[in-house]
């Protein structure tokens, strides 16, 4: 599961691989070296790539300051996402060949590089018909929503599934998704001075309703529920009164799946949800869903994403892009708060 | 589900079936009252059953007040659980016949009652050779802790348990059920002057681990975990705090089930137990659970637990017993705290 790069101290070269190394944890910006790496030629399974891109995700950053609960061993480089182009394959190594677009289906691989030796079990290909960039975010915020949507309730069109942080990237992508299903999304936003645009993006990418923190308090919710049945699944990504409140209006035997916990609060759940209600509440998280279902299920999940992309039903997260020489530039950016663009490495 | 019998207003006889009815929902001992009671013969699916005895419960009680998740319709019978004799059966009713003892399944049907006439569905035989009380108590505590240690995890011998209200009728059958199962229990319970004779009573049932809430929370319960494993299932009746630090030990991926609010308090769950530890979530609640199994389940559990009584691994409760006439007595006892012994009510 962890990389099979070796790394080595030589001087920079243009030529030679590179990778955004980190030999200790600590704030990105400092601890990350731009350095030559040594990529050997694969044996066995193993399976050299060039890396197109590589999106900088917030897990990224907190395993590279050392709060992950996942971390590879050091020194590492950093980055968990991203597309590449295989370019040579070990004597075994079967499922890819020379020329085929592979995404990383394994965490702490180490994609912020211009090449990398990869095991073939911990790769999946991806058709290139895609965009680069909808191919390079694909595996941890649209497989995310696709697992949310799929692994806990059996939906049906007509059902309807209402989530918190509407407006992250995984709940665009649950919009979306949810929409090409014919799923209703409840989404519930912060409210900000430019709601009315936030409302309409959203309601554009398919959202159905759209409201805040303060609405879901209110009595008034329960109007909502005239012509929209109760939601069989809540996706939590905040935690404290925002996931309360939002469990009050959960269907009889629903479940709640948490999947990040934004507000720094725990999950309180009244006891009635449990007793009367039978609600069902897990958790999950990107890191570990890949090692839980089989390969089959997740070939299926990139074709089904791959085909909404390509019918423009599942949009690329609006992005900056960078040349890898700007990663200091980027990764400020992807820390600035309420930016709402993912920053993406182009090799 | 509800009860089939017919309540009529006429002078009260010993003779005649007597129940305790109650025409409006109040206090029990306020709105409560010992009435005649009319019981036809039964017909089709119909059972007529003379009640032997019948132990007060806090949902009995909660169902009176109103304030229960599940109502029956007024004028209603008390009562949820007992044992009774069939003297009659309709004719088409061919799982019971006369002779048999009987424990009802369903919620709603008033035990309180020298004879009712029940729909045979409601009803599932119980062998005759255990205890009187035994069977009376069964179906609400030792099924309960039954269908908690059998319907959440798969527990293996050497497996671990930990459950908060460790004293409580459910937390004893736990302890008896889960040792006879070679199953390891780590009980919560909380502080009190007679605490050392609380653990041992306890461990006389067969309690591996008696802890105090106090202890719950120090760096010392570490050293529990040097010899035993992590449960795997956390089995919770109180809320708030005590379920939260219980949560701190549970084994990555292990279920925690809530089945009673004591504490009054929601279930708070930190985000990193539902992210990195997988923990599962889940409400039971004894009403409902009956419907959602199957009868050859049931009798199975029964089978079970009846064999466990006869080799003494399963201990009635503390009980006082008390003619149905005393039933005043009964029920103010029944809500006298800390008193620690079920009421039952003999016909």
């Amino acid at each position: 599961m962890w990389p099979l790069m070796r790394l080595i101290r030589r001087p920079l070269s243009t030529a030679a691989p590179r990778g955004l190394v980190y030999e200790k944890h600590g704030e990105p910006t400092q601890v990350l070296r731009l350095k030559n790496i040594e990529v050997p030629s694969p044996t066995n399974y193993e399976v050299k790539v060039k890396m197109l891109a590589a999106p900088i995700n917030p897990s990224d950053i907190n395993m590279i300051q050392g709060t992950y609960a996942m971390l590879p061993p050091l020194p590492a480089v950093g980055g968990n996402e991203g597309v590449g182009v295989v370019i040579e394959v070990g004597n075994h190594a079967s499922s890819v060949r020379p020329g085929d677009w592979v995404i990383p289906v394994n965490a702490g691989l180490g994609t912020w590089c211009t090449e990398g030796l990869y095991s073939e079990e911990a790769l999946v290909r991806i058709p290139s018909d895609i965009s680069i960039v909808g191919a390079a975010t694909i595996s941890v915020n649209p497989c995310t929503a696709y697992r949310l949507l799929s692994d806990y309730e059996t939906l049906r069109p007509g059902d309807s599934v209402i989530q918190n942080a509407g407006n992250s990237s995984v709940g665009q992508a649950v919009i979306q998704i949810a929409a090409s299903l014919g799923i209703t999304t409840i989404n519930v936003v912060r409210d900000r001075p430019d709601l009315p645009g936030l409302v309409e993006r959203l309601r554009d990418l398919g959202a159905d309703h759209v409201i805040t923190e303060e609405q879901l308090r209110k009595p008034e919710m329960k109007d909502l529920f005239k012509n929209c049945p109760r939601p069989r699944l809540a996706l939590n990504c905040v935690g404290g009164k925002s996931t309360t409140e939002m469990l009050r209006h959960l269907d009889h035997g629903g479940t709640m799946v948490t999947y990040g916990g934004m507000a720094k609060q725990p999950v309180t759940i009244p006891v009635q949800c449990l007793l009367y209600n039978h609600l069902f509440a897990s958790g999950f998280m990107f890191l570990v869903f890949f090692f839980s279902i089989d390969r089959e299920e997740i070939t299926k999940m990139i074709r089904d994403l791959c085909d909404l992309m390509r019918r423009g039903k599942l949009l690329p997260p609006p992005c900056t892009e960078w040349p890898l020489e700007d990663f200091s530039h980027a990764l400020r950016n992807s820390q600035t708060p309420f930016l709402s663009r993912k920053q993406i490495l182009i090799m």
